[in-house]
């Protein structure tokens, strides 16, 4: 099985357990990736948005990449988030990566320096590319870079078969129909991942290759379930099963909620973030903890 | 005269001079702090925007900033570009700064992850403020950052001996107004600087203390002549002819316009920047050109 | 049939004809009538956006509703677009709808005074509801009327039996998922048409009831081959056949394109259009008819 | 005193006052016109975005217009309100207060249709002001008309005698002083009127003519002073003064908190709004009278 069908499927954008002082907590990134593995996730994308990797050192990144290899230990690929502002930095972090043994990196656009022209990102990437010893998916978040990564750039990597696809967490469904319109004329074994929850049925149900999706660390089998069933009707029951812990995604941001989720849920002890993060506060807890009793029913 | 007073006039924002390689020209650096020194510049502040910080590594931003400190000899104050997505980053970076002889640092709120709750930016700056050793330089820039930084968060920060005052760049006067508003409640002698070249002189005559603008590393002389004149008739005239070379910033990025205006100016030798940026195309040059001349012109 | 079950399907928000002196030209507009009523179309929908309702007099919109439906003569429904400002001139328009032989009416919230708080587009909507003698569809489109219709106002609103269904032209498929999700809820049978074209098929393979969508007014055939075909591989095909020209849509504005592509294909004389809006410019034109082949060609 | 040096100073865009059954309260607007008058307000503005133009009909858009020419008798200019969404309705509501003997019509860009290329909104207007039998205002305020009317097209209106202005609501200066600019250089006469309140003083510190602001319906004496003032601390003072008043009409709307201090001064009986406007709620009354009690010392 290649890299590429491997990902078809959820990958899993984990959470970075910290304890009580805000220091990495590995016993509870062990547990975390143990309740995964049991869930019949399908990837581990460490170091992404919701593992708060800007706010993680040089050393954190490439200490939770290389315990999140050791633990998948060849079961699942790992795609280490890479993303940094400058063309070195992106590299440095893909070769800590590769020292520690991930499968791919996963890049976006820099995110204080937005390209001036629409040349400018794409050169960005293929700089990278041809430099990188790890294939790379391409991550597009313009809430969090400013910029989207337009559907032409898309394509014009796809052709590339060191870019093996794109996670794409705009919540613009148009956008991913396009691109992936796009990227098909490229390259038909480009994937296309969907990263933003609440879009992943109607996704599937467009030929989308599978999802990278916040939530799946809170349920593993409910999104593994909603795969296998996406054109069906117990698809969209999961579906609408997600969409209240989504909102308090949207609300109270990724990291926090999904942390929140989980130290409810009992698989890590706290839900601690960094700054400028702050945790949910007192009057948002208890729906979340509604929210995960009916997304936890949901998977039987 | 305090390190506020001397920052009350114009700081310039440097433009990182690179050669044709994309390697940083020091020779050009120094050619440029040169011509600033004797355009009766008030400030220098390497490692901004303007200096695309972001696309340098760690030690490009320590030696860049050692080699203004250098330079600038004691004759103005030298505030250092820190700004990084993790506490733990900013204070490295002003650990440098501190180190190579700077005398402040400049902060941005995080840029990646955004504070999911109005107290995440305050803890951030407070978390740093605390364990600096360099006082601080708020930088509000939301355009880049994606998220400002609320008039009641630099108020509450406004009361530390510490943090020294704003640059605002967000382009929004009514913000500027209402921020210098509730700073000064808390601290009389809060900076408010105008980051926004195009509303410089309407920023000075309600009682801003300066400015922090790029072009002027194009018109140094310009630039000090337009604060001393700023509530006259004078300053009227020099803000209309800031305005065009200012559009141009706008519709090419700041560091690719503002050096090719320096590169035809003769101050440095190439306009080179770094991906993600590029180049002003060969159809923007003339358009430059021309505002460049009739900039400098109006310094007589 | 109830009238709910007759809208499933696809209606056609037709464009008002003008003469080339901007005068509403009745033998092009029964033209096209009879193109769409023999293309299966389900509905016909005069005065919306792309019937440019907002440059129409009350006598101009009165008449070209009077005048569908007599074209129409009992076919398929006809409803008639209703949007005003004001609570009163609702109203009149909805009168003079009802006046003339319409079916239903179509209702945006005020484009001028949005809403001040959650609370005012649902009294808007209901005092019009208690006073109107059609029954209503609600129409959610704020890049026009600069606030959204909330998913809370919706499943407010569709537990009335005189509140039909919601057309979202919001181009935001969580949205319409949300509002879908909420409005089951308050009443199974409330009719949820998507009237973004892009979205068209992702929406009914989620279980939209049918669209209102702009370009069946050239390719009325293709469209409820789409609609027939929407969950398997030919509905895929069209949706990408309707691409290119639902693009030319948002760079030339939804009239100008779709009278375009009526003109280039023989159904209507004249393209023109009533300012503020512009004819397409030459070089957009041959993309149009380049895209028109293309959507005209999958109807087979 | 041509009519253009009477609108230099403080115009005021008036509420329209309704009874509490919503029906327009004219003993209520005589008595506000009187209050105003006393107050040396420069000009009035009937039918604007703060007098709910778009809830109201045209019998009664004339109708308060009338009466505020008679209660104005020859003593200030009234300026019609004239917005609509096409050529015919803006030319009907303009000969309607020309009958009615209004001295110019102010008109906005059209609110539902946006212009789908530059030439649009600067076709609508000469359209417009070739048939106008009043001169025009232009009006930019693209909150409520989703598109602003950009410079060039304000400097190429500003060369005809039948186009006396502009007033800008759009809250960014910068935008202002460049069409100021832009307007100067096609006709030095052309008067450039400040709508933003918390922008008035540095409009015209900067060399703007007057202003047309919501809020001078509450203190028309301190908006007269401030104007006399702008340029000293005077100015600045009455500036501050006005500012906690006009945070709440961002947070409750123009017709809404206006109303409300309207009627807690004692000027108007009732603070109703007609939908979509909702009134301000309870828990925002207090902070209301506690501004105006605030801005009305000010004017001693």
């Amino acid at each position: 099985m290649t890299l590429r069908q491997s990902l078809t499927g959820i990958t899993c954008p984990i959470v970075t357990p910290f304890d009580e002082s805000g220091v990495v907590d590995e016993r509870a990134l062990g547990d975390l990736l143990e309740y995964l593995l049991a869930g019949d996730i399908d990837g581990l994308f460490p170091c992404g948005t919701t593992g708060e990797f800007a706010s993680l050192s040089r050393d954190e990144r490439r200490r939770v990449t290389e315990f999140t290899v050791e633990q998948a230990d060849g079961e699942v690929p790992v795609l280490a988030g890479a993303a940094a502002t400058s063309v070195d930095d992106v590299l440095t972090a893909i070769e800590d990566a590769a020292a520690v043994g991930a499968d791919a990196a996963v890049v976006t656009p820099p995110y204080f320096h937005t390209a001036n022209a629409p040349a400018g990102n794409q050169q960005f990437f293929e700089t990278i590319a041809d430099e990188s010893s790890l294939p790379l998916l391409l991550y597009n978040i313009p809430a969090c870079t400013g910029q989207g990564i337009a559907p032409e750039t898309v394509a014009a990597l796809a052709s590339r078969d060191d870019v093996l696809g794109l996670k794409d967490s705009s919540g613009d469904l148009e956008y991913f129909l396009e691109t992936m319109r796009q990227a098909a004329d490229a390259d038909s074994d480009f994937l296309m991942l969907q990263g933003y929850d609440a879009l992943l049925v109607p996704a599937l149900r467009m030929g989308a290759d599978g999802g990278v999706n916040a939530l799946s660390n809170v349920a593993p089998e409910a999104y593994a379930d909603l795969y296998e069933t996406a054109t069906g009707v117990r698809g969209a029951e999961l579906q609408t099963a997600v969409a209240d812990l989504f909102d308090a995604c949207g609300e109270y941001g990724f990291a926090p909620a999904t942390k929140t989720a989980l130290e409810y849920h009992g698989v890590i002890p706290s839900a601690v973030v960094r700054p400028p993060l702050v945790s949910v506060p007192d009057d948002g807890q208890a729906g979340i903890e509604r929210d995960v009793d009916g997304l936890v029913q949901s998977e039987d």
